[in-house]
């Protein structure tokens, strides 16, 4: 029977080449803490990929590695400025703001969920007027795939670093999704980030095949000092760090992760545009990468999880007689699981009808 | 070649029962953070092996296991009595402080590693008087086995835990060699933690033959509360949760845990009695567990290191004409390696006698 | 020469009342950090003023006041709710963040300053909705008045106290101007505050004829655990404590808070019918305090602040040539200061006509 | 009837002439947070005062003070080495930590309440050793004077300055009672300070006439960078600031605070000089500033208790048939009050002997 679990790219298991790679890595005895050869090699690979060298600190979660990466760049008394819906803000449980030692994230709102340049400057003139009394604005945060499946160009990031910059901001990238945003832009890993000013990327690879494993990759040295100092005393430093190690290079070994995120996107494309051809779905955004935000009748969206489909139930304001429902899918997702979903809605709009 | 390395327990690989565990459990589709049913037996399992209904949640990192749980225990403004020489307080690079909102560990000294009655009654005595203007008295933190390589007796443990409450202090256990200390003790997990009085365990996995596990084990789920929150906001909460349960689930399997506890403790019973039996060697606490410290010449220590053993010089204060190492064996130390190193250390008497 | 300075009421200096309290608690040498019996009295004070067992801390400032009392309320993963220009959102530089240790603050549009109902249910409904993904809802907090100098009725704050109360959370006013909202309400401070569902009151008496002096007063005792070394953890308990009840006992003495702030709502009021009375001056919201929001034409605020007047220009949506300034009056603002400020603005009236 | 109270310095009430500049100060319309003419004043008095364009900011409370100034030098990570009696680690109910995001005070013994320079060496040597396991070397936090009112010599200041910055540690001076080493010392205010290599300084004038003043003051304004920030957010940027500015140019003009400082001195000489005359009583340390710690025995403590004399019980090992004491003066004791306490322990060793 297909696959019917669309709620997230979280939901599958690890692909079999990070497996292997995983269980050869459990080899004898090794350095602990990130001294063994595995994790030597990874800092040489990340510097390949973004033709640059780079430091590359590995963390279990995505969670660890936005707000690790946040408290590089923004103090305490400091504003961080990202997309209203970013994960930062809604699904972290305040995993920033513990980490940065209570710095304050200032959600902006947009339509397709990348941050608008309209409402960063307004942000940052407001602080600006205010002096001491606002927080101090130190960073913003893109989220690339955004958490409405859009995907920023490096064109649109680089004027939003460019601004940020101007007024001595850092730029992060959440890129839990990167992989899917890349293959995408079909750009290279470095036109996508520091070519376009970013300072400091979340590299995720656990919705992309990996068990946990997610990287932060610092692409100036200057900005990681200490980093592993915060590593550490958030208990992220794994003692047998060569399997967090392991993850990694078999993610990046050559573009395993481009053809993990190409195939996730395609069955996305695929499922695009199935539900374009049914009277009664709206996609209310562009597929760009492996999510898809679909408008359905209440009675449609009932019948899929009648019949055992899973997927979450996603607020959007403005729909008339329909729900929003958001699908995922992932590099395990199978064209015959987006045809069951397909054929099951089809179904339903027969009955419907 | 025997293996030299002597450093700790965590430079060992992940034994092949947990590694056949998380290949199995590397199947299909699953519900993420922890709503999968491995995470779902691992509850019941935990208590099971601890003889009531206890409240667990797995993390990757002994030192994520602690500060959770102290975090659990110890208001911003509250104190944390433990031994100086806790992991807490000397290897955690603070995340102590970073989870509590910045909590006061209070470390007193011991010759043996074990807090001294005397030592806390003394400083909690002094903190009432002192009222508003110092922390407050909040948890003690005990670990087994201790620093030192030495081992609480339950009713060492149920002292301290009995003068604790009377005070409405919580009581920590941090376990990251907790099956080692049981091992050496004989009794059942229940009587080395509850029945003592113990509130919250860090059950330590990795350095016993886990990939990246520790379960913090509540015995109150009172004391559980919002624990969720503070895992899932200190990105310790994994997405694909099953491998972390399953690495869990293999160690607590038909006593694994113990089975390798037994070995490294027996490992290092060997080599302490080889050691006793060199003039030029002392053993410097009782081998209880799987930890040695042993004074021996400097040049017995520059030899060794020379030979390629792996070990570290340690702080111990006192020593003339000899300087302090610890020696630590694990599940994977095999008894060649235990007579390599006694070899290569009578080679050496021989030469400098 | 009448004073033109309308920024703030905390530009005014002590009142009489209050500066001959502070030189009569100068006498003798007293016990110190709130032992002294000028601080015993103030508890008795304020019971009698709120017609209950009330536990009253004083501080220094409305900063530390309302960023104290959201530490006793909030878990650092955890929400508070309260308008998007709450002044604990935009003011105080991140001051709950800090002392929550790092919980978020949702801020809620709405266009009188007064927090929404139906948005708040929704922020509720979504944070429920979300789990372990999310900050916990732990806290509502008002501002009476409000940022917009508008006054929330009695019956207002029940609504939403019960409805957040329903769902565990406690309610806290920020109450900068508590005394000018009283003023307004004329009902009694029970009526304005516990008996309609306030848990916490930062009572504000600086902008009203203090020096500097605030108090933090729950309503529920078991509310205030801890209190005490929060404060002084924070640095906020004075030594010579004495200094800080005396300013509050003088001020709630005889209803002198009330005079004080009948005075300047009074200027307020007649500053408005002044403005009501120029056809270029539209008043942006209701005045029921003592702050005032006027929309004027460029030139005439121009005009004004050529002229020596004092006061901020203020962000304010959708006025088309116009600009938002804020006018505030204090209980030290004299008539001819209001009839100065009306007069100037007559005179550009003239001139532009 | 004299004042029979010795238990702090801060029981005194303010000066006269401290009071007096407060009333002045009061007078008329002043902008807010600091941007007033007193505030100014304050800037160029301190510069003059340590010969030095130092950077001022004034706070109510020491440890208000302490915990800022830190929070400028260590990062959360951090390590603060500092006495083991130090104010910042007994009695500010951890506001260092609250303040730095959880920083680690690492204290170190000594029999005379200065920073042992060995001990010092061998700490930072620890953490060297231990990389990134261990909070990181941040700062050292000398009291001046001591909490065994010893007075450190300008070259014992500059000899651990030294060490120090060789380090890369920032250098702390706890002045709460500053004045009174310095009166003294005798030599400048620079001497004891920057020229000895102190980076910042919690200048005290609360314990020595005023009413709620102490000024953080930088030497160098690098380090002072958004501590104007970090006190906003603390609550401790007061709105009327010139009531703080005013009392510390009272405090700081003509001398003032060294007057103050020398009387208080001289009172704790009388007393020593008495004590010494007395059989059963021993100074347990040199009387160098204004506290006095005194072995009595229980018979002789017990009957000033009776006769109504107020102080502090003190702890102290190694005592035998006696009890410790501490008695404090100030700028308020008078010759009577100190000649009431001598005659009354003279009247006791009457009866006792």
């Amino acid at each position: 029977m297909s696959n019917r679990n669309f709620q997230s790219d979280n939901v599958a298991p690890a692909c079999a080449a990070v497996m292997a790679a995983l269980n050869e890595a459990n080899e004898g005895f090794a350095a602990s803490y990130g001294a063994d050869a595995l994790s030597e090699r990874l800092q040489r690979l990340a510097s390949e990929v973004f033709e640059k060298a780079v430091t590359v600190f590995a963390v279990a979660t995505g969670t660890a590695a936005n707000a690790l990466a946040l408290a590089q760049l923004a103090p305490p008394f400091g504003a961080v400025y990202c997309h209203e819906t970013a994960h930062i803000v809604t699904d972290e449980c305040g995993a920033p703001e513990m980490y940065t030692g209570g710095a304050k994230l200032i959600g902006l709102p947009s339509a397709d969920g990348k941050l608008d340049m309209g409402r960063l400057q307004a942000a940052i003139a407001l602080a600006l007027d205010m002096g001491v009394h606002h927080v101090k604005p130190a960073a913003v945060s893109l989220t690339q795939a955004t958490e409405w499946g859009t995907v920023y160009r490096p064109a649109e990031i680089a004027a939003i670093s460019a601004f940020a910059k101007e007024h001595g901001l850092g730029v992060h990238m959440d890129g839990a999704r990167f992989a899917n945003a890349l293959a995408h832009l079909g750009c290279s890993p470095a036109e996508a980030t520091w070519k376009a000013g970013v300072d400091v990327l979340s590299l995720g690879a656990t919705k992309n095949g990996a068990l946990c494993a997610e990287a932060v990759v610092f692409f100036d040295e200057r900005l990681a000092a200490d980093f592993a100092r915060r590593r550490k005393r958030a208990g992220h430093l794994w003692s047998k760090m060569r399997f967090l190690s392991a993850q990694l290079l078999a993610y990046l070994h050559e573009d395993l992760w481009l053809e993990n995120a190409r195939h996730a996107n395609a069955m996305a494309a695929a499922l695009a545009d199935g539900l374009r051809s049914l009277p009664m779905a709206r996609l209310l955004q562009p597929v760009e990468a492996n999510e898809l935000f679909v408008a359905l009748p209440e009675a449609a969206v009932a019948a899929l999880e009648r019949a055992g489909f899973l997927f979450y139930r996603w607020p959007y304001e403005g729909l008339v007689k329909a729900v929003a429902i958001r699908l995922v899918t992932s590099y395990a997702t199978q064209a015959a699981d987006v045809e069951g979903l397909l054929a099951s809605l089809r179904s339903v709009g027969t009955v419907t009808a």
